[in-house]
């Protein structure tokens, strides 16, 4: 497309009717232009409720994804479920461009050949081995202590896909669950001693790219459950994640919004964890946060526009994910505290089934002092039933 | 509905699908709820490209209404086109509520008990008058002298129904035009020598009121090219704009979003020349400019929600309309200083079709200078062509 226009008949494609694509496309009608969706299942997904534009089909079918790609000017993802070598041929297939592109996917898409990638272009990165049997579990243990942590290489997210081992029996289980001995690639990562888990998300394209402020995200269970940005760590520690997330983006010639999340370990040094080829949960807090909103610059950025100001709307801001409290028809109960805050922000992603744990919503806070805005922000949520 | 519940089966039914409509079901989806629409047009409408729920029918027909209103939780208006006690009938029949409820709107749709009720409050309006002949031409232009606007009584926006006439030949030809001689109330108003134009949005429902910064409107040929908030007048009459937006808004047992436009007059009094009730372009601002957006509260006055602060993000907020340059098939083109232009926000309405004139989106600047961010949001807008 021309780089100065958007037209009204410029419809992007999602694939992946989520929560991240729901949030994306808020943004792209806000440029008015129109959304479609591609998703593996029928309806009552988040973006399903918003377009006209509906298409199901099979992540696995390089012509159901080049049928749907056709409809569309360009498609972008959501997830990292789609194996960059059928994203690739539904490109080709169809001639509409997919951001971030498959040869970009392809590089961090494997767990074991992501932490290659950035090891290779100097970028630190937790210790890690592939582990081919029994024995090399062992290994992995002497080396680098236990317990540490086994991923299968494809298709995690949220702590699914990882185990944490304690010792061999552990160890021997949990490979077997992760399909080790089924023919899945699984790496082992050495649990690290961090003080603080931070992410940085870099939106990038031919015009540029921008870096938004490092932020630390709370995790419980391997699941982020609250944002804090500014981290409240060193300014210098901040601007090392920043310029480590945009060497990581620039490394896999990345076209779209990436986000980082990064170990500060506790003698200082920076590790790199996990990369994500879209918007990502530690993201979310700029919609308010910043000037333009990780969603935005997505878009902009597989649309080949300027991107936009990254800049914090406040000294500090916070965000709260809302997780599924109870296995019911989704709704909210008791938001009045959350929706009488000044300053604060109510999001719910339109899922009509919640189950405990499921991100159903998330809440933005900002102010001047981070500790007191998160404290603040846990507080008026705490009563929220979703 | 419980007042402490957001549901995802929850549908909120638009009844109109242009711009206005849109930006609110922006707001809606934020909230996780469901959006449908209504509309006399078949498709290829603002909103028709957001939601898979678009009903087609006509504004005239009570069973067209109630059966869309029956598909809905609530319903609320986009514009004044649908007659107050079809309205009424259409919630009967359907049982779903309306808001603005149709007795409220019943007091505003028509010009004439518009300002009659208002008057009444105790609220300054325009002199106007009921004309009925070609004699109540003449007597109105001899005691409010000449030019006078004469306007229809329902049915108005952006300049259509309105016509400024100087002397009788010109009054006597707009007469017949607005339909004056057809059976249609025709209001004539005084011309008011006013040094500002200025607005006030309030939202309201049982959980109490907010009210909105007062900005001040720039007009050209009665359509609105800009705003600026707060308005470049002194606080007082700021503050008596927002306490008259207040109680009208009382008066008329509104609940949702209102607007109100005033005249400040030479001589430093403020007169009500026009309420709408639903969002309005005065208010587009707010969607960057203020905490909550006139959208935001729009949703959560409908919904029985509490209503959020209406604080401006920045010391000054100025909103330039993008008016259609071109009668083409929309697109914009040359808008990269806008979007280059940090904390500025660029809006497209998704409209299809361009026409000279029409309102096609909006640009949001946020500074610190009122006059200045105007003339460089001017600026950074004027090459586009959309």
């Amino acid at each position: 497309m021309d780089k100065n226009s958007l037209s009204a008949n410029f419809k992007i494609g999602f694939l992946g009717a989520g929560q991240l694509a729901r949030m994306s496309g808020l943004q792209a009608f806000r440029y008015g232009i129109q959304v479609a969706v591609f998703s593996d299942r029928d309806e009552n997904e988040p973006v399903q409720f918003m377009t006209p534009h509906s298409t199901t089909g099979s992540y696995d079918s390089v012509d159901d994804l080049a049928h749907f790609a056709k409809e569309c000017n360009v498609l972008t993802l959501e997830n990292e479920f789609i194996d960059s070598t059928i994203l690739k041929k539904a490109q080709e297939q169809s001639g509409t461009s997919i951001f971030p592109s498959p040869s970009s996917f392809a590089l961090i898409e494997n767990k074991l050949i992501e932490k290659q990638t950035f090891e290779d272009a100097g970028i630190p990165v937790t210790p890690y081995a592939l582990i081919k049997d029994e024995e090399e579990l062992e290994t992995f243990g002497e080396e680098h202590g236990w317990p540490y942590l086994l991923k299968s290489s494809k298709g995690g997210y949220d702590g699914y896909g990882n185990e944490t081992v304690a010792n061999m029996d552990e160890a021997i289980i949990a490979y077997e669950n992760l399909g080790g001995n089924s023919g899945r690639d699984i790496v082992a990562e050495a649990f690290v001693d961090f003080t603080h888990e931070l992410a940085v998300q870099v939106a990038r394209n031919e015009t540029g790219h921008v870096v938004y402020p490092c932020c630390e995200t709370v995790q419980k269970n391997h699941i982020c459950v609250g944002v804090k940005s500014p981290a409240p760590v060193a300014e210098s520690i901040q601007q090392k994640a920043q310029e480590l997330a945009i060497k990581a983006t620039e490394t896999i010639d990345g076209k779209g919004i990436f986000a980082y999340e990064f170990f500060l370990t506790k003698d200082g040094n920076l590790l790199l964890n996990e990369s994500a080829p879209r918007p990502h949960n530690s993201g979310h807090y700029t919609i308010e946060g910043c000037v333009t909103s990780q969603f935005e610059n997505h878009v902009r950025a597989v649309m080949g526009l300027p991107l936009g100001s990254t800049e914090l709307q406040a000294p500090a801001v916070a965000m709260i994910n809302l997780l599924g409290t109870d296995e019911r028809s989704a709704q909210v109960d008791s938001a009045l505290e959350a929706l009488n805050e000044s300053d604060g922000h109510l999001h719910i992603y339109g899922k009509l089934d919640s189950r405990v744990g499921r991100k159903m919503g998330h809440f933005t806070l900002l102010g001047d002092d981070g500790e007191a805005i998160y404290t603040r922000a846990q507080k008026v949520t705490k009563e929220i039933r979703i």
